[in-house]
């Protein structure tokens, strides 16, 4: 069995950041010490359970590790900022080796790579059930905000979701083939969330709920209601997709990696193809 | 039972940080944003598992707030900065009721309260083993290192370790007078700390495994030895005092509320009373 101090040299050694001079003190210390220029700066913070976000079953820790990462990522990016840092608390099973905190680390280490972020702090404990929440720091200039959508802005995603809900349905039933690799790992589409940033859209979230429960999102932030048009088959109900929602206005360029699905109006609510939708809302706790 | 939307609605209730012009966008979209000036910036994290850290047969849901949200404050304060922001993470139980969640979050916000910090966004999910974590962002101007205990200089506390442990092990045996209060909820000298930091010391961290697991960090960050000389019975190996050690030259004025119980001297790891220490470590995970 590894001890603490093992595990932490594995992770100091997959999360090494010497070489980044805006981090004046990594890992090792109380705290992590950055240097910040003047601006705005975005925080957020994930936390995922075993059984209710992962199952090692059927997700290897390098997944996991990714996955976690990628939720927090992506909440940084749907208010149009950019990612730089990242605090790793951990609560493992007691029997742990070097070996998989080193995967779960590369995992983590994997996703955040892909926008420039860096590990800079943690904690490590115990627990019977295996727990990951991380807290992702970036910088940001305009934040884009769920309450800002406007009548008549086209509403507007990054990729139809149901992928990983649809994943999640396979592996239950004892299927492991690639079509469950949206729930494992997610491929999180951070350019389209920078694309629409950059193409001025009103208002967008990222898709952690359910794209139904984040239309109500923002349809109550912005106090509008929202009309979806559809002939496509849209899974509103699927969870963890981390794809983007937006709202544009009609009079600026369309983002090139959007799909269209409606429009803000005035008034309440949502509506699909005419009918009021349901809030299903939020799945972990009961309604 | 409480839904999710009831929940979260309390915590906003309770985390209102509204009036706080440095907050640009607070709880309940993808993330939090705050003005931050040019300068230097520190940030924790800290996790606390049920059956680990805390036990809800003996310490209240405030308690436990408080608790955990203390560890997180004097890490901030053990490197010489100020705690300003929180992000707090929490699995519960699914029974969760919105008055449980409501003194939970009391006594996150009491503690925060006591350095002017705030709670400006989390997450909240399910677990059969109920997990806190809060990562913690403050200001720094110079940080205070592990690695800056210079030969010569005095070893300091700021108060005696082992109320913590005492507290345990009253409450393992049944116990639950005042003297466990110190384990259900620690006092954090803040004050301390910061009067350490104005006093110029060269080194300083937070005691949360132990005294002497703290000694041998610095000993070994800074690559010397420590020598600890005390007729008092001091606990060494008790944990969650949160007690700030540092080592301080003697030329410096002494610090008023710091206690003298050793040097720093050539050479390696730790002495006390002129016999070799051992390295009990961390606790949580084997060694």
């Amino acid at each position: 069995m590894a001890s603490e101090f093992e595990l932490i040299a594995a992770l100091k050694a997959v999360f090494d950041s010497t070489g980044d001079e805006q981090i004046l003190v990594g890992i090792g210390d109380d705290a992590a010490v950055v240097a910040q220029p003047k601006g705005k700066v975005a925080m957020t913070t994930d936390m995922a359970v075993e059984g209710v976000h992962f199952n090692r079953q059927w997700s290897s820790l390098f997944e996991i590790g990714a996955k976690v990462t990628a939720a927090n990522l992506a909440d940084i990016f749907a208010m149009g900022g950019k990612p730089q840092y990242l605090l790793v608390a951990a609560a493992l099973p007691n029997n742990f080796s070097v070996e998989e905190i080193t995967e779960l680390a590369q995992g983590i280490m994997d996703e955040a790579k892909k926008v420039g972020a860096v590990v800079i702090g943690g904690d490590l404990t115990v627990s019977t059930v295996m727990t990951l929440s991380i807290a992702a720091y970036g910088s940001i200039k305009d934040p884009i905000l769920r309450s800002g959508a406007k009548v008549g802005d086209l509403v507007i995603i990054s990729d139809l979701p149901g992928k990983s809900a649809l994943g999640l349905s396979l592996l239950k039933a004892g299927i492991k083939d690639e079509r469950t690799s949206e729930h494992r790992r997610p491929t999180v589409n951070y350019a389209a969330a920078q694309d629409f940033a950059l193409a001025g859209v009103s208002a967008m979230c990222d898709i952690s709920d359910s794209l139904i429960s984040e239309l109500w999102h923002i349809s109550r932030a912005s106090g509008l209601g929202i009309e979806i048009t559809t002939e496509e088959e849209i899974d509103f109900d699927g969870g963890e997709d981390h794809i983007f929602l937006a709202t544009i206005s009609p009079h600026l360029p369309f983002p090139r990696q959007a799909i269209e699905i409606g429009r803000v109006v005035l008034g309440k609510g949502v509506r699909i193809n005419g009918s009021p939708a349901v809030h299903r809302g939020f799945t972990h706790f009961p309604e």
